[in-house]
C-alpha cells in the first residue's frame, strides 16, 4: 500500500493529496516533471539524530583513533572533554575550537579514503539505544515517502547540515539518492598530483558556511537551481528552507516531522543545535499552516531497518 | 545511426569502443551505472565561443542597457572601452575592474530574474557571423554524443567556466541536462524576505573562483561526488578536469575538441583565456594520450540548428 506505514490522519491525507493535486495532467495546479523539487533534511527529518548526530558519533571514533595513535594529543582540555563525552565542557572552549580538532582528523586524507573511513564505521558502528548498524536507523515513513515522489516523477534532493562526504557515503544505498543529490556542509579540499594521478585532499576548513538556516535555501540555489516545490525538516535550522519552498509560484507542501514518541524514537522539541534561541519549527509550522507529522500519531512504523 | 555526424575515424573508434568496454555486462572494465559519469565543458566544447563567449555578448548587451539608463556610467573609462568592444582597452584596467563593472550589473536582480533575463536574450539574439540564436550553435556531434552517453546509462554534466546561472536557463533545452547538473562559475547570492516571498539575491561578488583550472576538479567534487570516467574540453582551463578522470580507478575516456575548421567554425589553439601562459590542450593531449576531436577531420556537420 502506498504510504504504508502512515497511519490515516492528516499528514498522510495532505500528502497524497498534494502529489495529485501537482501531477494531475491538465490540472489548474499541475507542475512540470522538471520543477518537482523535492528537500528533505536529514538528521532527524530521514534517520534519528539522537542521543547525537550520527556522524558526530562516528568523528569522536576517529578522535580516539587518532589519541590512540598520538597520545599528547589528549592533552588538549578541549580533546580532553571531547574524548570525556563532557559536550557542554568542550562547548565552553568554543564551537569553534571544537570544530578545529574535529577537521584536523581529517585534513590530509584524501576524499576517496575519507569515504572508506566513512563507508567501514558505518558497517561496523551499532546505535547506543537500538544496539543495530545505523542505517537501519531510517525512517520507514519518510523512505516511502521518497518512493511515492520519485514514482511520481519528483527529483529527491537531500540538504543536510551534515558534512555531504559522509551522508554521501550511504545516501545511495539508503535512500537510492546518488552524491550528487545530497547538498550538505562541506570542508575545502586542495588538488594534489600524487605519485601521477590527481588526488583532492581534505583541509582543515570549512568551505563556506554550516549548511543550516539561510544558507539551505542559498545552496540550494547553488546546487540544484530550482526552487523546491516540496521541503520537510525537523529543526528550526530547516526553517528557512521551508520558507523557500512554501513561497514560490507554485503550490507547495512543506513537512515537519515533530519529535513526540519517546517510547519508540525520541520526544524532543524542533529547536536548533546551531542556533539555540530560535523557535521550535513545529510553532513555526503551526504559525504558517505548515504540515506537522507527528511520529507518535502518524506513523504505525518507525524504523526501516 | 550512432554518432551519425561523426566521420569514421581514430575520434568515433576511441569513443564507441571506450563506451562498450565500460558497459559490457560481465567485462573486466566494467564499470556500474551510478559511476558512469560524464563531465563536458560548455564553450568551444558544446557550443560556439567565437567571436567571443556568448555570455560575454549578454552582459555587453545588459551594459549597453544599462548605460541607457543611467548614462554616467559610460564616463568611467573601463566602462567605456568595453562599450567599444575595445577589450584590450578594457583589460589595462585589470581583469578585476571588469568583473566588478560585470557584477554590478545584475546586482540586486532575483536569481528568478536573472534567468528570465537570459532567457529573453537568448530567445532573441543573434550570432554576428553565422546569424542565427545561439541554441542553434550547439555542436550536433557532441549533442550525439551527450545522448548515447546516457542511452548507455551514463549521467551526463556540464562543467563550464561559464556562470552557472547563464547556462541553466538553456541547458535542459538544448542539451537535455538540468539546472542541478550544471556546474560553473557563480555569484554569491543574498537570503532576503521580500513582499512576503523568499527571494535570492544577486550580489556583485563571486562565490570562490571562476570554474577553470583546478577548480573544475575541486568543484566536479563538490556537486557531483564522483570521479568523472569521461571528461571532454577544448582549452587550457579543461586540463586538471580532464588528468583529474584520467587518473582514477577507473578506465577513462578524455576527448579535446580541436578547433581547426576556418571555414565551417574557426580555427584557434586550446589556449586558456585566463591563463595565457597554458600550454595548449591540443599538445597536452598528444603527451597524454588523450583522444583529440578533429573538427574538420572527425566532424561531417558542425552545428546542430
Amino acid at each position: 500500500m502506498t504510504l504504508g506505514s502512515w497511519n490515516d490522519g492528516a499528514a498522510r491525507t495532505a500528502i497524497l493529496e498534494f502529489v495529485d493535486r501537482v501531477t494531475e495532467e491538465g490540472g489548474t495546479d499541475h507542475v512540470p516533471p522538471a520543477e518537482r523539487v523535492a528537500v528533505l533534511d536529514n538528521d532527524g527529518t530521514l534517520w534519528c539524530e539522537r542521543p547525537t548526530y550520527i556522524q558526530a558519533l562516528f568523528v569522536f571514533a576517529r578522535l580516539r583513533d587518532a589519541v590512540a595513535a598520538r597520545p599528547e594529543l589528549a592533552e588538549r582540555p578541549v580533546v580532553k572533554a571531547l574524548l570525556a563525552g563532557d559536550l557542554a565542557g568542550a562547548q565552553a572552549f568554543g564551537m569553534e575550537a571544537i570544530a578545529g580538532v574535529l577537521l584536523e582528523l581529517d585534513a590530509g586524507r584524501t576524499t576517496e579514503e575519507f569515504t572508506r573511513d566513512a563507508e567501514a564505521w558505518l558497517a561496523e558502528a551499532k546505535h547506543p539505544r537500538f544496539g543495530v548498524p545505523f542505517r537501519e536507523l531510517t525512517y520507514a515513513p519518510m523512505v516511502e515517502l521518497l518512493q511515492l515522489l520519485r514514482a511520481r516523477d519528483f527529483r529527491v534532493f537531500i540538504v543536510t547540515g551534515g558534512g555531504v562526504e559522509f551522508v554521501r557515503a550511504v545516501g545511495e544505498e539508503i535512500y537510492g539518492v546518488p552524491p550528487d543529490d545530497v547538498v550538505g556542509s562541506a570542508v575545502q579540499v586542495e588538488f594534489v598530483r600524487r605519485d601521477g594521478r590527481v588526488v583532492l585532499v581534505r583541509k582543515a576548513a570549512m568551505l563556506g558556511s554550516p549548511n543550516e538556516g539561510e544558507p539551505k535555501a542559498v545552496n540550494i540555489q547553488a546546487h540544484i537551481g530550482r526552487r523546491p516545490i516540496l521541503a520537510a525538516g525537523n529543526s528550526a535550522g530547516d526553517t528557512e528552507m521551508l520558507e523557500y519552498a512554501h513561497t514560490g509560484e507554485h503550490p507547495s507542501l512543506c513537512l515537519v516531522v515533530d519529535h513526540d514518541d519517546e517510547e519508540r524514537e525520541y520526544a524532543y522539541a524542533g529547536a536548533s543545535v546551531t542556533n539555540p534561541g530560535a523557535e521550535s519549527i513545529v510553532d513555526t509550522a503551526g504559525r504558517l499552516g505548515w504540515t506537522v507529522v507527528s511520529m507518535r500519531r502518524d506513523w504505525n512504523r518507525v524504523f526501516a531497518g
